[in-house]
């Protein structure tokens, strides 16, 4: 084999960059557990049925068939695109085996079709978080699940140094309520404009409201009004009776919205906006969504994303409501990884190399390396008996802190201090026992 | 939808058994860490030629392409069969990035399209663990690694009640060099028809060698005989030497099984023998190999397999010998949760539930549940202000072992013992943290 070349789309970590993914994912998975939501996993297929179901995403799945299944055979699986569509299929396939609300997390890789660019992959890690009811799902869900979110992200930050998200949150009901008391019918029309108004600007999209929905001028002016308003406090709700419009859908959005925010201004200051042009696109939310740029990286679009659907999964005989987040692990971390923004303190579990004198007393050292693993410190043996100079300078290309050599005496190879040391006793400082992540922000 | 139904071979967790899986996987983890191996992670797919390359498991590929690719567009991807392809493409691409010995450990999925059966999955979990030298690869890796492997088997089996597990080693130089000291030429034919003698017994195997093979009746026999030859420590040598074969590389294989036998004698007793039958049929392994059976599951086959390849990856520049473990966390773990050998202790990471007295007052309810939390403990709220009676219940039928009441008093809900309680000090037994895996050996 050549040597090969890396596959557009599909990006892998050094072994560095793998530690700083490792810590993010359990941090992930501490912040979603301490909040009692529970790990699945399931299959990396779907039937291609399921998957092409929505019609807008097809052209973005990956078929998967045997190399040699019969050649008229018809394709029936596909590798999911998203998180949402297997974890709606497990919760009916599993639903006896489930206690609701079901609060679940799950954190599994995801493929689509797409063409690579920075944030997108055709292969990419998410961490999703949602709670699924049985025919009822409590509004106040609604609340909770963008606070886990920006909880796990704000630890990230925190932490690691992943730079601060800035959650934006809009209500469908209110934006319904709001364009059905102007007596506009096709509220879904409406709404696939104002999600076009960063892309081409508010006067065009208020002519196509008008020329393309059939909206009066003055109609038009109030939706692109109320696509304007914007508060990280429920001053927007205000805002938005002052426009004069009312109908009991738009109250019962205000209502909500303003709940998520002011519970959020008091948890994570700073974090979290009422944004009423937030639409996300044609996907079927029916109540609140979320939207999350990193800053520094808005350009890449939303690294979490999500809403509540009134009919996440249905059997035919029960409806299961959900609210939940996905967070894009990948569109976070191979950016900042990639730059060096995050990196880890060294590219290797170990802590201590055990020095060799010679191959007949390589179980010396073994002995040794056994009591220290004994108490967790992660450790490796010399894989060659060399001058201790080029032990140590194995050591050091590695980024081990510490060598340990046969009389007990342990050096720290960066201040060169060597000490006496009981292989039963001695403990490193707790900052050099895993390798920990490092940001430099200005990389 | 329908209730869909199982894919066959596609084995899925409830949430009892992910949680199993998860401690399974971060045991594992800790022990290949502790022993200073870094975790990688590789793409799902991999080039079509790679996977197929060895034209023995070419039908057993899952292909990869996009649903909307030209219908001429060649299959160019496939999905990975095992985790050794991708690691030694990994090594190759990145090998830049890399210091040797690279010890390097994997968790991930792979994906066969054979026929499921018991321990045969379309998608399962391995663990790998290897080595990797730069041109060279020291012989005392061959004892590491199996030592590595057992130790992280034997955790699973202390901590977990995961049945003991056995390793059988073998040395194919062992083998080469006797059959070539017995002037076999076409040592790789006998090694095949040694690798049928569970299938077929000795005889038929004698009766192969010698009307397919070409033996004389007395070589047939000595390697028959040689391949009985089993024993926990290093007589086996003896016995081999007994048959009064020689060669030099009879000799090397001998003294290195010999240096594995001694040292897992000493480290984890009993664990693993010498068994001179052992032949990984037509892996390209040409040192040590290595097969694992688990107590009462023998007849699934190898929970844990390996050797050593002289030539794990070659760039035509450099050569990267290595050696390494696999083990099948699926074929460990689906059968063992499914029959309930194995289960955790509840189904939900919460420890607490907060009950809540009236909608009104959820954010008292809330203070508390980040109040604890904040120690590390999980807890969720209740999602409706019922009855406590019925808050109660709504916890029990969780498995969450306690209820957190507005006037700071928490019941342990299995004793029904309530007691006052400080938030910002209580602290439920370690036992009751965590889900914890229970083994009932019996089920």
């Amino acid at each position: 084999m050549v040597r090969p070349k890396p596959l557009s789309g599909f990006p892998e970590f050094s072994p560095t960059g793998r530690i700083v993914e490792q810590r993010v994912l359990a941090s992930l998975a501490d912040t979603f557990e301490l909040h009692g939501f529970g790990s699945i996993e399931t299959r990396a297929v779907e039937p291609l049925e399921q998957l092409t179901r929505k019609g807008e995403i097809d052209k973005e799945v990956f078929v998967v068939r045997r190399l040699h299944a019969a050649a008229d055979a018809a394709d029936e699986l596909g590798l999911h695109f998203d998180l949402t569509v297997p974890f709606a299929r497990y919760v009916l396939e599993h639903s006896s085996e489930l206690s609701f609300p079901f609060r679940r997390y799950q954190i599994q890789k995801a493929w689509r079709g797409e063409r690579p660019q920075e944030g997108r992959y055709r292969e990419f890690t998410q961490a999703d978080v949602d709670i699924v009811g049985s025919e009822t799902l409590a509004i106040h869900h609604d609340v909770e699940l963008p606070l886990v979110t920006l909880e796990a992200l704000e630890k990230l930050h925190v932490d690691f140094g992943v730079p601060p998200a800035t959650m934006s949150v809009n209500n469908r009901q209110l934006s319904e309520g709001f364009y059905r008391g102007l007596g506009v019918e096709d509220h879904l029309a409406v709404l696939q404009l104002v999600d076009k108004l960063d892309k081409i600007g508010p006067q065009a999209v208020g002519d196509l409201l008008v020329n393309e929905v059939g909206l009066s001028r003055s109609a038009a002016e109030a939706c692109l009004q109320l696509a304007g308003i914007r508060s990280g406090d429920a001053s927007f709700v205000d805002k938005v009776l002052a426009l004069g419009v009312e109908h009991p859908l738009l109250s019962a959005g205000l209502e909500s919205l303003a709940d998520v925010v002011t519970a959020a201004a008091a948890a994570v200051p700073g974090r979290l906006v009422a944004d009423l042009k937030i639409a996300r696109g044609l996907d079927y939310y029916t109540g609140t969504v979320y939207e999350t740029t990193m800053a520094g990286y808005e350009a890449m679009g939303s690294i979490s994303s999500g809403g509540r659907y009134d009919s996440l999964a249905s059997d035919g005989r029960t409806t299961y409501p959900g609210v939940g987040l996905s967070i894009g692990v990948s569109r976070i971390l191979v950016p900042l990884v990639g730059k060096g923004v995050l990196t880890a303190s060294r590219p290797v579990p170990s802590c201590v190399l055990v020095a060799v004198d010679a191959e007949e007393t390589r179980s010396v050292a073994i002995a040794t390396a056994t009591r220290l693993r004994a108490r967790g410190i992660p450790c490796e043996v010399a894989p060659k008996a060399d001058k201790f100079g080029k032990q140590i300078r194995y050591a050091d290309r590695r980024g081990i802190p510490y060598v340990w050599f046969s009389n007990d005496e342990v050096k720290d190879i960066r201040s060169g201090e060597q000490l006496p040391a009981d292989p039963d006793a001695w403990q490193p400082p707790a900052a050099d026992l895993r390798p920990s992540v490092l940001s430099s922000p200005s990389a």
